[in-house]
């Protein structure tokens, strides 16, 4: 039963339970988290890419992408192409399933939130200020942070350091909790094309109680700022050998 | 003296301890943790089960589950219940004696406190909104999420992948401050009967000033929950063979 | 150079320098870290105990104690009090220290504070609720919490199923963000003699402005209290061959 | 194309992207980060050294040393000063460019921010009370903290004990989140020349909308403190032989 495919889709499912889940409980109204701030949402955020770490392996995919940017850049360091487009695919179904999940296991604080753009917000990103230009360098920066320090903390050349050995499931997680904290003020960080349009998907099919719009006229910033980002730090992934 | 019961009788008193402990700290009138958020109480019980996990394994549970749905997962998956009725019993009798503790650390807080939701609130968990079947949701697909994930983080098709070696403890603790930070919103994340359970009955026990009720007629929603939950997971790992 | 003496005493001036340094930084005024609140505070005192771990061990003890109480529970345990006077003096000696430094780096910052109870707070602990026998029960059980599981996280019984390998000093300061977190509520947490009665002197013997004194009628509470929590603590970790 | 100075420029770039951008993202008008605190810039900060160290080692430096102090520390111990020129030129290109960076990722949030003074802290350093001689004393104190325990952390010494193998770049994220909770309060924490210098003259050149002039009268202050500091620790980690 296990398989690559399945692994890449249980473990963006996780974390995008997890990760949306966390905007919910801090947006919606009446939650228990309600309010609680940024370091509430990174720091979950952190945890929800962790728990997909290890829920894609448990699954049959080591190499935990949950992510097509991630799947990218490393088809980019080595020229091959091959897993690019089903990963991409069980992740984005992964992102949709995961939103659902959300929807689901916050139902009944849909109807009490009166702010359709938070409640729009729990599923995906929007920007702080409406500028694409300076929307999509935030995203290909952020994602060439995250391909470039997340491929040091699982290089063969940083390990026979031993700086990471069996530490890079965590290590990541930190990564991400780091750029959510540093990077994420601008666009809020969605540097993972699965992790903003599978949600979205979810956001325009399910029935939420007084929604609005899905802002579809963002929703290429997310998608081809870390198309740009990933190719980018794959080239240089590449060009250093790592 | 050191025994599979003993060590997770004392592992889930030290969790209950140090997991209601922070209720306590964040609820209680003229406590120095008085009102410090939601951050502090997620974080403070991510620690609670690492410091629990530890407690276990020395006083003789290397199992170290301290909650029957993660007791009743494996027995699912492993098709063996001879753990399960001792193990939940001496769970529960540690979240009562936890709760007893709780009660005795912060003994002159209590009078002062005027909120006896509040003063509940430190035993046992209480809906955001309440709403059975929405309640019962959320603590089936949390307790699910802890299996899952917790599973994984302990499995041995993982291990071998290098990913965790030796730092299983501190991963299920991040594991639990995420569930928290994510999906506790709603239902205050019980996800262990023996949590909600051991501690309830202290609050009913215990001569705590100015109390109310212990709100049985929530309580089997903590209890139904997490066995649903953790029965489908030990379906899962079963089916995949973790 | 390096000695078993020098290493408890500059562990525990670092851990006192960066203990008692959070709480300058959340107490004075005109601090860039003023008011804000508990989770710095603790998180703070965790990684104090982390480097003053490592600084310990660079100086010569691989002990690393930094605490008479640990110092004690482990003559206890074994029934060796050959280590408990030196260790003791050496540790007193260096929480004097660290609170010196302490007065010394925030050294504009204490004119402009009015509140000389925040003042003092900065280096001894004191009572939210003053209760002599209630406080004593509060650092009787955080203290023996911090033995039970510290000599967990350290024991061998432990290390042999493999669950912390090599984490222990991180894992230790885990347990002391967590007490912090849980149990700090009512007393503070000393838990830990030279903790408070080093820096009490040093309170007392610096010209610091415009201070009040030095409440020793509350002194006894965290010496008495850590040494009776951990003779408990060292006896059941006797009892149980840890 | 691995080498150790360019590890050292790519390491601190990053580095100032991540720690700069945390400052950015809280001080910045409209950044989702607005406000969030002294617990978000300081957990920031300790990543941003985790990302760094990493990157530094992906591109050559095994060293990771990001700051000059680190590497005239570990020259005075050794007495062998042939890195500390090439690697700070380095280290201070790296601040300038992550600087750049930062100024770039937020580029429409500098026009709506009023504040010069706050745009000029996501630069560089600033004394909460303006004291020379005590703000060199407060540098002077937490560069000898972090070089003591930083070198503690990947000592032989230390390290021969096993208290920390693989972990040193987490544990070292972990003084530096630590150092900024408790001795970040005074001047912010510089520790560091190149962290304070580079982005200061990325300050001075870049077209920042609004900015003020770069304080270089405060200058020297971050840039000799941890000079005197890292020279003092260096001496003592030379005697102990770590």
């Amino acid at each position: 039963m296990r398989s690559p495919m399945l692994g890449e889709f249980m473990g963006t499912l996780m974390m995008i339970l997890l990760g949306d889940g966390v905007v919910a409980g801090v947006l919606l109204k009446r939650s228990k988290a309600e309010n609680s701030g940024w370091m509430v949402i990174t720091t979950a955020w952190g945890f929800a890419v962790l728990c997909g770490i290890f829920t894609a392996i448990l699954f049959g995919s080591n190499d935990a992408h949950l992510n097509p940017a991630i799947t990218l850049a490393f088809a980019v360091e080595t020229n091959n192409y091959s897993k690019l487009l089903p990963y991409a695919v069980a992740q984005i179904a992964g992102g949709f399933c995961g939103g659902v999940l959300v929807w689901l296991f916050y139902l009944p604080h849909w109807k009490i939130t009166e702010d359709a753009e938070a409640k729009r917000g729990v599923f995906c990103t929007a920007p702080a200020i409406r500028n694409y230009p300076a929307n999509l360098i935030s995203e290909i920066i952020a994602t060439f942070v995250l391909v470039i320090v997340a491929g040091s903390m699982s290089s063969k050349l940083v390990l026979s350091s031993g700086a990471a050995a069996g530490l890079s499931p965590y290590l990541i997680s930190c990564l991400v909790w780091g750029i959510g904290l540093s990077l994420g003020g601008t666009t809020g960080y969605a540097i993972n094309p699965a992790r903003d349009f599978g949600p979205r998907l979810a956001h325009a099919a399910l029935p939420i109680a007084g929604k609005t719009h899905s802002d579809w006229a963002y929703s290429w910033v997310p998608i081809i700022g870390p198309v740009l980002g990933a190719s980018a730090a794959g080239i240089v992934l590449h060009l250093i050998g790592a």
